[in-house]
């Protein structure tokens, strides 16, 4: 069954100046045709009239732990990001995997909401996640997550591996290996982890750099900062997602700039969390590759890459005062095809080609925050909000249309997750 | 006509734990009863159940130049406050009183959307702008602008003040005196301003050391920073609204604390332009009052209160590694009650209590960005957006409901918008 968009702003993500008025023709999971006018050999059961919607790549959020959607506004303002772990650990300790399967729900409810098909999660019992993500129609890559010494992280590989490797199965899913943090994960896990995933054909996806003081306890530690350190173990043989990246150093970036590694800038967990804000021009310029992460809805606290994206150059222009510090192009490809980039997807979506598996939004340019538009690139990062988005399409099928969510029920999974955190709460 | 609004979470905005579940009666204009249960004299007309949302004051945009909704996303990368304004003024050169009407048409319509209420304005021929927010049921402070020297604010005083001071037979209009900078306006001028603000009874209303290149040329041509230079100029000796206020200084900061003067933030413009981030934190600690401002929305590129609380929050954080350096309660203070101050109207609106005006925004909690709650401040600046803003109301007239404009003809407004800006760029 064919679906076909017309008359609409489309926006390939390819390069700056592709962005044309046009049609495109979905067929089953892909874009069939792209261009001024969709062929009648099309044949579509559905016409979509696009005139003043922008259609680009849907987001990629290449950082998340998406049940932490639970602990949302809960004890976050502390002090710093070792303070607020000790109050969200506490609380960890007492889940179950219903837990984790209602609370997935949600933050797919919240991610579609603001465009986003495809997510990297690091978590624990994600087998639930991935159930979740199948349901609700998008992608995603569920990170083993590695805790403590080698012994610990052998046992884990063991025991969730297969577990978690039978979701991949779905087209929707990939997995994984995720070292927690340096300050958690002993470099013998880092070590077994990197084998694993080099033996197994599978990324790495690790928290690095996110504190001043987890860089000076690396140091400290080992005699090396992060990045260094990670290097000396092997690890960058492998495709790895490397979220936060706040203190890397030039000596750093440049050694990051020669493997196949992605800085996942999430700029709202590092601002509220007082991290301070990962140096986005500083690691583009050294040829860094870059994506964004909302991280987690505790320290966020939203799955919003809306905002994620619009705070990211508010922040780089912010902090440099150079207003090319992260140009609205730029950022929204970090968004999309960074991201799939990062993911190893970029063979199959993050920009709109013919071929590709269709992962679409449709941006409404005539709301009010938008009018007039202008540059669509500037409206789309400065004026939109999330409101805007009005379709979403992941591999094919429509998540969501004129804001409602076709795949989730909302009224339950908002239900269930009440009543999950009263529940947890007195447990 | 009395209508009820039962069961609701009421943040008064007195007091951070003056929250509470309850009723708020609206008797005409005003507030009538605010507690646990409105009683059975409140005879409501109307009843519309609270249930699940966040009932607060309304927001208070106390910076912005409405019209420039119409060059929104216009050559908005330019590398500074300079070389944007270079490119703004030439347009400007060409407005005239219909495109005025317009545009603040469309600013209305988008300002009651993010959930304000009242709004203070500097630009030309406001007469237009006054009509606007009347017709729209908003509350307008008109700054009559400056420009130049003092025999061009002789005349625009004399020209266009009583043309605005009519508008003020409507309760919802005040005017105040806008000298635009130092950098275009002269010390005679600001005097001028100054001395007929305080003769009449007016506000002032300014921008000030927004850029550091603005500061170091008033240093160079005056031997003082500029706000000792307004001192000198006699200017503090009325109330004022200071737009900006990037850098100033730790001496100047005292000196603003001892006067009726207001820096009004600016969070997105700040950013965006380059120019840099108001020190909040330390403004706040030196007794110095503070509010929100959007600023135009060609340098934001949106008049959305949301968005300016959210990323006022997250900059101070992240420039200073203090999670305290702006709490979620302080900064809807800002947007609240610092803004009525600001504005001359406290004794009117900012906070809930009984014999205020109803101004306020019914926010549901119950989204799926709001689910779990938890810390219900926390979850309004960090996981809201304006798309949870469900209803509005100013002097107890309903201005939006369920997300529906109700004084402002949306479909209208955009239209006419985009026909004036191209209109515009063809003249």
């Amino acid at each position: 069954m064919n679906t076909v968009i017309e008359h609409a702003t489309i926006l390939p993500m390819t390069s700056e100046d592709s962005l044309f008025t046009g049609d495109i023709c979905i067929s089953g999971s892909e874009i069939s045709y792209i261009g001024p006018k969709a062929p009648a050999s099309c044949f579509p059961a559905e016409v979509i009239d696009g005139t003043g919607y922008a259609v680009l790549p849907s987001f990629i959020n290449a950082h998340t732990h998406t049940s932490m959607v639970l602990m949302r506004n809960y004890k976050d303002n502390e002090k710093n990001l070792q303070d607020w772990l000790t109050q969200v650990w506490a609380i960890e300790a007492k889940l179950v995997e219903k837990d984790i399967r209602i609370s997935s729900d949600l933050a797919m409810a919240e991610m579609i909401r603001s465009g986003i098909t495809a997510f990297t999660d690091m978590y624990f019992m994600q087998w639930e996640t991935a159930q979740s993500a199948i349901d609700a129609g998008v992608r995603a890559d569920i990170g083993l997550t590695l805790f403590g010494d080698e012994t610990e992280t052998r046992h884990r590989i063991k025991d969730n591996l297969p577990r978690l490797m039978k979701y991949t199965q779905n087209e929707l899913v990939n997995v994984s290996i995720a070292p927690h943090a340096i300050y958690t994960v002993t470099g013998g896990s880092y070590r077994y982890g990197a084998d694993a995933a080099a033996d197994l054909g599978l990324k790495l996806h690790t928290h690095i750099s996110e504190t001043r003081l987890e860089v000076d306890n690396c140091v400290k530690e080992n005699g090396m900062t992060p990045v260094r350190y990670l290097e000396s173990l092997g690890y960058f043989k492998v495709k790895s997602l490397l979220a936060h990246g706040v203190h890397v150093t030039d000596d750093e970036m440049k050694i990051l700039s020669q493997y196949d590694t992605t800085i996942v800038h999430c700029p709202s967990s590092n601002s509220k969390l007082g991290s301070g804000v990962a140096r986005v021009r500083d690691l583009r310029n050294a040829g860094v590759k870059l994506a964004f992460g909302t991280d987690g809805a505790s320290s966020n606290n939203s799955l919003n890459m809306m905002k994620e994206i619009n705070l990211g150059c508010m922040l780089a222009s912010a902090t440099t005062l150079d207003t090319s510090a992260l140009r609205p192009y730029e950022a929204l490809k970090m968004a999309t095809i960074g991201g799939a980039q990062a993911l190893g997807l970029d063979n199959l979506v993050g920009t709109l080609e013919k071929g590709k598996k269709a992962d679409l939004i449709m941006v409404d340019m005539n709301s009010i925050a938008n009018t007039p538009t202008n540059n669509v690139y500037s409206a789309l990062v400065y004026s939109s909000t999330s409101e805007d988005i009005k379709n979403v399409f992941c591999n094919g099928e429509m998540l969501m249309k004129d804001r409602k969510l076709l795949t989730v029920n909302e009224r339950w999974a908002k239900e269930k997750t009440r009543k999950t955190w009263a529940d947890l709460c007195s447990r």
